[in-house]
């Protein structure tokens, strides 16, 4: 259904257990980040009113989910600070093309395999942590960034032909399970 | 209160009878640049969880404003758009100093002073419509820019003097009031 092209490895987890508060920081980040993305596109594509609803809504999302991550924190004692992020991000932009309409389809199709990759590792670490409080945190997550991911998709079609959008998420998925397959020395949520 | 120093004109009265449309979607780009102004203090200052977290509700709330300023302008039939911005937030945040702590206090006081900008003007266009929804809309609005202002001004104090501070939000003031009353030709919602 996410399209992924590669599960998350058993590397990830064993640095997840060895450095579970900066995957909590980063993590923070991260829905930070979902959040300006959201909101650059809106800038981006401001006549398309219909995505612009949409993705007001992520941003409303996003924003929540920052705030209940500083919550987390908060109660485990963790201070939230900047952090390095990992290669993750930067290397899927680096993919997205640079003229319109390719540039929307390709800034659409990568946040939405942000969303996809997030939500499976939500439910990697919904049956991994031993904490209950924080399993319970991270299945309430999986079922919206399931949703953004197909908001995603379904706008990319908006800008191409469906055949064309489709081919190219599976390109960008191809590339994305092979940056994830190199992973990232970093403990973090895409590492 | 609000600290501006000088009221509005009916020159800007007069503009939004003639071109309400027009300021009506510029409300709605205000709206999602006010979102956007409180997510980039968010990263600027990404380690003032306190700070953070407030500024978190602003971008929720902003963005709300914005989707009712879209259902507004559904309901009255007019097509939201990309429009030129007046020059006011342009003039404002080419007064921010450029080295910190000066520049995070700058940034924080224009947001005050737009937000309080905002806030009259929705006071005065509560009371000036004859449309009873559309009055009923800007008095909702008028609480919420109040109690942005006073967050704004709140946190600035926390990166410096809270004399100097407030001796700058006067100075600042007393610029603002001198961009509002030159105006601009082009019917917005800071013209």
């Amino acid at each position: 259904m996410l399209n992924l092209k590669t599960p998350s490895k058993d590397r990830w987890l064993a640095q997840v257990d060895a450095h579970l508060d900066q995957v909590l920081i980063d993590h923070a980040h991260c829905e930070k980040k979902a959040a300006a993305t959201a909101l650059n596109l809106m800038f981006a594509y401001t006549d398309r009113v219909e995505l612009c609803r949409e993705l007001s809504e992520i941003v409303i999302e996003e924003t929540q989910h920052y705030q209940m991550v500083l919550d987390v924190l908060e109660r485990r004692g963790i201070r939230f600070r900047r952090l390095p992020p990992s290669s993750y991000g930067r290397k899927l932009n680096e993919l997205i093309r640079k003229q319109e309409p390719a540039k929307a389809i390709d800034r659409l199709l990568v946040a939405a395999l942000i969303e996809a990759r997030s939500c499976e590792r939500f439910s990697l670490l919904r049956d991994h942590v031993t904490d209950r409080e924080l399993a319970d945190f991270y299945a309430s997550l999986f079922e919206s960034e399931a949703r953004h991911y197909a908001t995603y998709v379904q706008f990319a079609t908006q800008f191409g032909e469906e055949a064309a959008v489709h081919q190219r998420l599976q390109e960008l998925a191809a590339e994305e399970a092979e940056i994830i397959a190199v992973g990232d020395e970093l403990p973090r949520m895409h590492s």
